[in-house]
């Protein structure tokens, strides 16, 4: 018999599933778009749908242990989701319910940042760490900080708004209403703001002029970087020093073995990761210097979100990898 | 029999120690001057003496558990001090084993502001809480912060260094070597130059331009304010202002039910409270609003050091408060 776990990551656009086993190995891969439904119930149904048509091409010898969810706001104590942007279903959704309902299983829910910093403790770069911090550069800046071998949910599961903390009260402006959160300036959104704020204040010239802000993603900047675009090469080592800086503020505070940068922005490798440890290694008391690895994700190809999603449901279900 | 364990603050000045029973009763206290001892060995021999005069006094059923140890930059992993300021004896001190030389008895190092936070969870303003932030405001400012019932000690045991996040890059000169370290501002210190910069920079009369600097203290400027003077009421104002949001910022990271003040300067009680969660509450995301307590310590009298340290051995065993 194969014991196997779903990983189920609800994304803004698409929503990505599969069955993974113990050793990280996935066994199958499928998406919904999550926009089609304007009801989570209807979304759940078709993602039954979906995933039995997957689960028909396995031998019988497959047995399904349960079910772990990252989801935008997604609460690991209460199982719902709270006010997540970007989704179709607004209020309160009662993820972990509609899918015991659904599947008949153990379901087991968080963000998507705690998702991957659970994925890359059992099989990316965190394996057999303890203590290390996850930060997701996507669209905004997630976090997922994991001490003695446990996630801080916090007190009621909201812990790891990392993206959150000030840079500078005076700061550029965050779509959570305030201004100058970190996640302004390190993310892909924010690197963006950074390359447009270059061109603005230097007339240096730059690939990067013929590009509206709409169409300018993360991995243009990086090519730009690596074909020697001064704007470009500036924007990672401004968003490095910023970042640099706030994750010192981390390590003072937790003592990590490593901190992993995983998601969009972290795929531009050195470009990102080297002014990034610069930086941090400017900021650290004598007791923290040379000691906190700066990792890129361990974990590579399209399935990371399912990985991490369906690791969580690994942990829950007290298994770890040798 | 009556089980105790001891507890033991080193201090650069006192060391102080009693014996604890589970329900936090104390059933002595003495203490002993550090900077008396040129060598570590004589210390420990002296504080046996001292700690064997008042066992002698208890009726032969108590029974000592074991022993906790409170010392600057007591590290829990190895049971030694690295690089102790103020405290007499240099280099690499192996506590835990020169206590359990002349002990014989179980023995566990932490720093003062980890095991404040541990004193709290067992007797004081944390009782029950799993989840829960101490920062100790006194020469400088310490931090025990609390995940899951479990202090955070961090890779290597020197995670907990809050004092040492970065305010400012330009902000004023740390002992550490640095520029605006938190705890030039928030600390009994850090009230005593916001004092001094403002009797610089304004004109407005105030008690407290009698005083020196050197003999300046955090309870002269509480008494000040309490007497209306405006000069320290908005040096607690600004150190409230600083410290408030810098633990908007802790809060986004960890989601915890409290945040305890302790310490010399929060025994200024509402004059610091006050400002403090007025700051905090200010920039906090919406789902983190008027959740998070801000307490004093619940832990009175002089023995609170002691109380930590011995809570610390009595979670070390295994014990808990019912």
């Amino acid at each position: 018999m194969k014991e196997i776990t779903l990983g189920i990551d609800i994304g803004g656009t698409n929503t990505v599933f599969g069955a993974v086993d113990l050793e990280g190995k996935c066994y199958f891969e499928g998406r919904i778009r999550t926009q089609d439904f304007k009801s989570f119930t209807e979304f759940v149904a078709e993602l039954r749908f979906a995933i039995d048509k997957h689960i028909g091409t396995l031998d019988f010898s497959h047995q399904i242990l349960g079910i772990g969810v990252g989801a935008p706001n997604g609460n690991f104590y209460t199982g719902s989701l709270d006010l997540a942007p970007n989704l179709p279903w607004k209020g309160k959704v009662e993820v972990a319910k509609e899918f015991k309902a659904q599947f008949d299983l153990p379901v087991w829910v968080t963000n998507d940042a705690k998702a991957a910093a659970i994925g890359e403790m059992m099989y990316g770069a965190a394996k057999g760490m303890r203590d290390f911090l996850v930060i997701t550069l996507g669209t905004g800046l997630g976090s997922g900080f994991v001490v003695n071998g446990n996630l801080i949910y916090g007190h009621d599961g909201f812990a790891g708004e990392f993206g959150h903390v000030i840079v500078s009260h005076d700061g550029r402006e965050c779509g959570c209403g305030r201004h100058g959160c970190l996640e302004t300036y390190a993310s892909a959104t924010g690197i963006k703001r950074t390359v447009y704020k270059q061109l603005a204040d230097s007339l240096k010239p730059s690939s990067l002029r013929s590009v509206s802000f709409d169409l300018l993603s993360a991995d243009m900047i990086s090519k730009a970087a690596e074909a020697g675009d001064e704007v470009a090469i500036q924007a990672f080592e401004y968003t490095g020093q910023i970042l640099g800086s706030k994750l010192a503020d981390v390590v003072h505070i937790f003592s990590p073995e490593a901190i992993i940068l995983f998601g969009g922005l972290a795929k531009a490798g050195e470009l990102i990761l080297a002014p990034v440890k610069h930086h941090m290694e400017l900021n650290l008391l004598p007791i923290f210097r040379n000691k906190v690895k700066v990792l890129p994700s361990g974990i590579h190809g399209s399935n990371a979100a399912v990985l991490g999603a369906a690791a969580l449901a690994w942990k829950e279900l007290g298994f770890s990898v040798k």
